[in-house]
């Protein structure tokens, strides 16, 4: 048996501590966004080949985030979307940030919210969090600490997840309740008087409750969004031992205050990310004047007031 | 304006038409499935990089099924899954084989059940169905005809992806109801007097009424399970313009005469997806005594037969 320490809330819970913060820094790298030279740059490196020097551009960018932030957060989180838009070189330089955000001690979370069925979902899994296994050899591939899973295809869409995540000391969030308004069309509808939400929160607490670590907390959570602070409070006591991890912090209207209720009573069980308000802030009017080769010293200050501002809501 | 053809329900109606067959071949290339041989041949090209050779592998594997039943198909399925597990260059072979798909002048499908919200699923509908704009151009990723979609997000994570597939010719078919047998757990949840997959399919229709080909057919279409043949026919009606890509037929169970509901009064508006059954073929016990390297023999076979038995159904 693998020492309990490597239990994935273990270790989330010891990123976070580390820290001192609960802020998740994500990785939301739109390629319309970064600096405009900076892109230019690598385009010039390799000609003829647009969607390299385009995902190369990326991983500067990223690194150069990932270099700034790395002192101050636990948890960083990749939104595979932008990088799969580049193509394959897109995810080679999702594995290779993911490899240097452990490197670098932290926590890697894959936000790629995967799901299918039976054996496809196995080896989405395998892809995510564990080793394929190629001539007789265990092969790690994309390598991350954690990922976001789609609920829509019920147990047998999740539970090769969950089995990867459990074999390897990694760890899953699924999809409760997501931050954008028209998640509602689905995820509220009513069945009797329960939302499809809560039900889904009821499954996913029946999958994390046998995978606790020593923190309390599981291998398995859930996604809820800061935008919907009452459900936060309602679904942190339905899914009492599963880690929140809450986007819609910042950029997308998500208050410190709003985001208290997905903590426990000691101000444990969540990670609250913030992506564009962070990693663009250098676009923000009060760093007008900033040059954008500069976008480190924005997404520093972004860092840090995210954290304050947490930090105070939680005190 | 684009010339009425170039719609891909009218585009995917012609492929139908000149193979004589809705079915639909899915490659779903498990590694663990292919010919020994072959994979270990590829692994000793690429020393060290076992990923690559197990790519080069399934990429093998895969054009020689396509070039196997290109004379007897109309339309392909690639489950990303299969590909993603093999890291990077799995998704570099995808691409290669969606471009081969459609130089064979058959009509590609990405499996891959992508979904997000707002800008992150418009990237991802970038990736699958459009272009990328890197340095003033535009650049084809992925490039395939049509994508698979999550509906857990509600609209505004399936929106993006009807804007690019509208914008660009293609298509998507959002997961409505799924073919295994815990999709239930979430899709028939009970709402009011409707199910969940029920009101998914009003949006379903809702979003694909407006974009109707010259054929009747739109360029939103809908996964529905082969092994729901009760609600193929209700959701039929419930989604009169939709496609249907009914998977689950042949090896999880579906029955060619299941399938039969799926299509309208004229025998149309639907694909029959078979994967494992015709590219594993070469594993049943009916070809016991043919040597793996001749595996296009049991997918010739397997392919006319899945041909008979859905013609067969329909007459």
């Amino acid at each position: 048996m693998p020492p309990a320490l490597d239990h994935f809330a273990d270790r989330l819970s010891a990123a976070v501590e580390r820290a001192g913060t609960p802020l998740c820094v994500g990785l939301d790298p739109r390629l319309d966004r970064l600096p405009d030279g900076l892109v230019a740059g690598h385009l010039e490196k390799h000609p003829g080949e647009p969607l390299r020097g385009a995902a190369e551009a990326i991983f500067e960018f990223c690194s150069r985030v990932l270099e700034t932030v790395s002192g101050e957060v636990g948890v960083i989180k990749l939104q595979n979307a932008y990088f799969e838009t580049v193509g394959p070189h897109g995810l080679d330089v999702f594995c290779r940030l993911i490899r240097r955000v452990r490197e670098l001690g932290l926590i890697a979370i894959s936000d790629s919210k995967r799901g299918d069925i039976g054996t496809s979902s196995a080896a989405y899994a395998t892809a995510h969090l564990g080793n394929v296994i190629v001539g007789g050899d265990e092969v790690e591939v994309i390598g991350a600490d954690a990922v976001t899973v789609n609920p829509y295809f019920g147990i047998d869409g999740v539970e090769p997840f969950v089995r990867e995540a459990v074999e390897n000391g990694r760890g899953i969030f699924v999809l409760v309740k997501t931050s954008n308004p028209s998640g509602v069309e689905v995820q509220d509808l009513s069945s009797g008087s329960r939302k499809v939400y809560e039900e889904v929160a009821g499954h996913v607490w029946d999958w994390a409750r046998d995978h606790l670590g020593r923190c309390g907390y599981s291998a398995v959570g859930a996604v809820v969004g800061a935008t919907y602070p009452t459900q936060l409070a309602e679904l942190r006591r339905e899914m009492p031992g599963a880690i929140f991890l809450v986007p819609g912090f910042g950029a997308q209207g998500g208050r410190a205050e709003d985001v208290r209720q997905a903590f426990d009573e000691e101000g444990r069980g969540a990670i609250i990310n913030s992506s564009r308000g962070i990693i663009f802030a250098y676009r923000q009017p009060r760093h007008r004047g900033l040059p954008p080769e500069r976008f480190e010293e924005a997404v520093l200050a972004a860092t840090r007031s995210a954290k304050e501002q947490i930090a105070a809501a939680l005190s």
